[in-house]
């Protein structure tokens, strides 16, 4: 797909998200999108593309890609294939499967870190599950955020210590970066705590920051604070508790 | 790859858990494997791989699947993976991307349905979380089952009814039929109800259930029953209330 191919993005708006995922990538590879569902009427086209689906594909949800006639979805797997139009992953075989399921464990994480404030049901408030989303959170930061990051550390550490796979960066790396930031976000505590143990994992959230189109995107207004009503939260009580 | 190549897969002895998306796959293509785990020894070989990784890769948790020196991870990864080399997924590009979506689709869905038993932790027992599991369980049978088996409905509707898709078996179906044989297991009396909504889904389970292959496999003792030890758990008390 040449690059100057526009691409539109479909996701939520007022939230970074899944979707923000698939933003790294397109900002990173300087591929021009459209976010569609933050521009005027745009809300309406993404909720009748869910309703009715084109050309054969039904997303279950947001975010979804359309480029050109073909519609991606599932986050992990736009992430992939813009990636490999963009040279943002390795070409060979076992590099691309390897970076996937590295790009999968990233996304039950995430799914662990949504499921930390809303352990009983997406669909209902946090204030109605606040007293579960406590002991879920602890469990959280006490098992699975160290499994998580421990084990992120360890592949940085096993490859070339700067990416997680290859020699240069990948989507993977992208989507760890924002991992780490919204952690730190979310739970300022316990990632302090944490810090010491992850010296790799900071050392490529500060790369992908200073990324000259990364830098640029972070400082624009295409990128959406953290807020409580994305993925990533900062609920104080859920955090670790001060020393 | 030749098809006389042996498989490892690696998993947890006595469930079926996500290993049983891979066997179904690896059992309708004919493939010779090892369940490495299952045989002497091999728990040992699956912990000191978890905890060396090998060849550059290092796989977050089981299954993972050894091809001759290629460690593939994450089950839909290894499912596609699998797909890929025995006829299980349509070539061109468009559909593989489809079908890895559905399929990380479903595999939304098999971690909803583990969260409905264990909502807290993972780590914990259900015992430990039952009054959280039961609220969970309650909204998953209200608002989430719905909502997934409606869309995988429609997907086979708008395709060719008898396919999630192309027009022939995919591991997206072999994936689809074990989702739905779980349900049944875990929750009768919601999927009783559910039942005259989704017709396409239970003739795709029926006719999976009847492929040679598979149904040699389920009747072999390499098909581990359903237990409460897996992902699929009956517990009546989380099921929907009788009539």
């Amino acid at each position: 797909m040449p690059t100057r191919a526009r691409y539109e993005l479909y996701y939520w708006p007022s939230i970074q998200g899944r979707g923000e995922f698939v933003r790294l990538v397109l900002e990173e590879a300087g591929a021009p999108y459209v976010d569609v569902a933050r521009a005027k009427g745009g809300m309406e086209k993404m909720l009748a593309l869910l309703a009715r689906g084109a050309d054969g594909v039904r997303p279950f949800a947001p975010p979804f890609l359309k480029a050109g006639k073909l519609i991606v979805f599932q986050t992990a797997d736009i992430c992939a294939f813009l990636a490999a139009r963009h040279r943002l992953v390795p070409k060979d075989e076992a590099s691309r499967l390897h970076a996937h399921a590295l790009q999968l464990t990233i996304a039950d994480l995430v799914a662990e870190v949504h499921d930390a404030h809303h352990p009983i049901a997406g669909g209902l408030y946090y204030e109605d599950q606040k007293r579960e989303a406590k002991k879920r959170a602890a469990d959280f930061l006490r098992e699975r955020l160290p499994k998580f990051l421990g084990y992120f550390e360890r592949v940085l550490e096993e490859n070339d210590c700067a990416h997680l796979i290859g020699r240069k960066l990948s989507y993977v790396d992208l989507s760890m970066f924002q991992v780490v930031e919204g952690l730190t976000y979310a739970f300022p505590r316990a990632m302090a705590r944490i810090a010491p143990t992850i010296p790799l994992l900071r050392a490529l959230r500060a790369g992908v920051a200073a990324r000259p189109r990364i830098a640029a995107y972070l400082a624009s207004p295409r990128r959406e604070p953290f807020n409580e009503m994305g993925i990533f939260r900062h609920y104080p009580e859920l955090d670790a508790s001060p020393k």
